[in-house]
């Protein structure tokens, strides 16, 4: 038995860190997408290492890794992803894992205190196969249709060969158990520069903005681009460009302060270099934690969409893939990181929505939930170059810890 | 033997031009890649119909199939290609290498005809591994490295694989033997709507447009779409998109009254619906018979990207992938055509330029060529729904058989 109670141990969180990095390491990132052999290996190394921290693993049917504990007295669950998007950073999902961890190895392992930290990885909150599986599998969300339908957006693949590959057919999927947690805690790396910019060291994170998904489809006339003169073509390729830079153009009149839209992917049909595009397709998203400015950007989007219909010559259609309603986060939760920050970090903390996604706003459906974001420098993320200064991962370890064991003592 | 000499046959040209569209069917149109197995097929029916037309069928190295004559007396070289773009046409190809067929069948059979058609079905006129294969290593302009390199655009599938699968791996390839054509002819649909709209049967080729081709880079920075904020972003797809609409508007200023430029293809990496693109490609384009006009286009095109370059955020690289020079078509065939459509066709015939290339295009750097055209309905093509009617189909064969006649006989 230690003479004094374990405490946060920066080298282990950054040994960990860097030891999740070494599985699948692509230049001085990650190439990790869910059920590749790198998450699959990044999993079992989790499996691992969750004994030591007083918890048992388990893997559910869906992917989910669970370290539980028999500790008496309240439980804070706390957790993060390790799959990446592809070729990406290395801390977009392990930083909350291991910070989760951390704490566990902390909190439970201390005998004078009391309660405990539960571990969870989500499974797929990066999207491969669907969105925020995992976490939406634990909160009830997901029908076993859904996984039956999903497949690997890059290779095909569907989810039910990938799970049998991990052997995971037949197995059950874990969900919420009603009053066994106080709440979610997630640690996650900012993603944007706003902690940067003004040198601050943590992000409470006050809400997880909505995101509203669109593929927008423009019809032309597919024909020889060498023997169709210019004036009777109908390009869809065009079409889609030319709405590119409307929207460019007349969405910063009507969207708010901190509403972001993105066109990600973009696909021409046929889409060969001798042939004029008769069909293109634009996958359009808005972000903002205010749904009546959503609301205003999709009317636009509808009324640009008819005057494009109006004037010819090709036809738009629109069609809504996902609304995602804001999750806001539990305040006593955003105090308790407050105040860990201010013991911790020199009060360096600001509050602030988050633009990024997280399975915490799927935990918010169930329990209360909140957030911690950590520096990423030049505001990076997303991109193998993804990154946050050792010392700010340390500090960010501490209050997190921290922040755990406010949450559990009050 | 036959009382009468043989003659042009319209119904047994529009059953073969079927027996060819029930071979790899899709809608009213055929999907036939390159050495797919419906092109086999296709390429086996080519080869059991020749010695109809006094021809011994082989197939070279590069998948070209050549009929060839022991008749004494000039020769002329006849043909087109059997396969096909992606679910494209039943007649972009196939018309051209029946017309060769039945050119042959009439010809070769008559005894007292003195000379022979030779017929050409040239490999990957559509450019599924590369830019006209077969022809061009019939004039010799096709190195073996090429081939090493060649991938199917579609499945990715090596060029060697594929011929190995076609029994073809080893076996030499056919080049033009010097003196044994007197030159080259070749139908084909119109693919515009030149024809159609001034009610005419007859298109006698005057030249083949050049293709210049380019690739159009851009370069931004990949980040996550949902917390950069619009203000630092580097969206390598919006300017993508610029430039597309860019080009749109100041092309018209500078080109002349028959170029058309296209944009094929657009490709955002990473693409995907939560990431801004770190970097955009697109595949442009430009078609005319006068170099000059290219030079000028090619150079504002140039002045754009430097503008683009000045005043950011993205950078703009233009890469030229492929400069093709414009063909001439002889006059002389070209007045054997004229002729045959006054004696056959009425006189409904005009010279015109073709705006799309073809093998004959290659025939021409070795020896005399010409085409004929007939119309396109509506001026499709490169889609299932190309199509001619079949009096065209008839009309057209008849005039090629005595334009072939004509060449022969001169």
């Amino acid at each position: 038995m230690p003479d004094t109670p374990p405490r946060t141990e920066g080298k282990r969180v950054l040994a960990d860190l860097n030891a999740l990095r070494a599985i699948g390491t692509y230049k001085t990132g990650v190439h990790k997408p869910t059920f590749s052999e790198p998450h699959r290996q990044s999993l079992d190394w989790l499996a691992q290492k969750l004994p030591d921290a007083g918890l048992s693993a388990a893997i559910d049917g869906v992917g989910n890794v669970f370290g539980t504990s028999t500790k008496p007295g309240p439980k804070l669950l706390a957790g993060s992803h390790l799959e990446s998007q592809n070729y990406a950073g290395w801390l977009d999902g392990p930083l909350g894992v291991v910070y989760a961890l951390e704490a566990a190895r902390v909190l439970n392992g201390d005998p004078a205190f009391k309660g405990a930290v539960e571990v969870a990885c989500w499974c797929d909150e990066e999207g491969h196969f669907g969105s925020f599986l995992g976490s939406r599998s634990f909160v009830g969300q997901v029908t076993e249709a859904e996984i039956d339908a999903a497949r690997d957006r890059t290779s095909g693949r569907t989810m039910r060969e990938a799970l049998a590959d991990m052997g995971l057919s037949g197995r059950a999927r874990v969900t919420a158990e009603p009053g066994r947690h106080v709440g979610y805690l997630e640690a996650h790396i900012e993603q944007g520069d706003t902690l940067e910019s003004g040198r601050l060291a943590i992000g409470v994170v006050t809400s997880i903005v909505g995101i509203w998904q669109y593929r927008i489809n423009f019809a032309g006339e597919q024909n020889h681009a060498g023997t169709t003169r210019m004036a009777v073509r109908k390009d869809a390729g065009l079409a889609l460009a030319k709405f590119c830079v409307a929207i460019d153009q007349r969405f910063p009149e009507t969207c708010g302060s901190r509403t972001v839209w993105t066109t990600g992917r973009i696909t021409l049909d046929p889409g060969a270099p001798s042939i004029i595009p008769g069909g293109a397709e634009m996958l359009f998203q808005i972000r903002d934690d205010d749904p009546a400015v959503i609301a205003r950007l999709e009317q636009l989007l509808r009324t640009m969409a008819d005057e494009v219909n109006a004037k010819g010559p090709c036809t738009v259609t629109i069609t809504k893939l996902r609304t995602g309603a804001p999750a806001m986060m539990n305040s006593g939760f955003q105090d308790a990181i407050e105040g860990a920050s201010k013991a911790l970090a020199g009060g360096r903390s600001i509050r602030m929505p988050s633009g990024a996604g997280h399975d915490a706003q799927m935990l918010a459906t169930v329990m209360p939930a909140a957030m911690l974001f950590v520096p990423s420098i030049g505001g990076i993320s997303h991109h193998w170059t993804e990154n946050t200064a050792d010392s700010d991962i340390v500090t960010g370890a501490e209050v997190f810890v921290d922040a755990c064991s406010r949450i559990l003592g009050g």
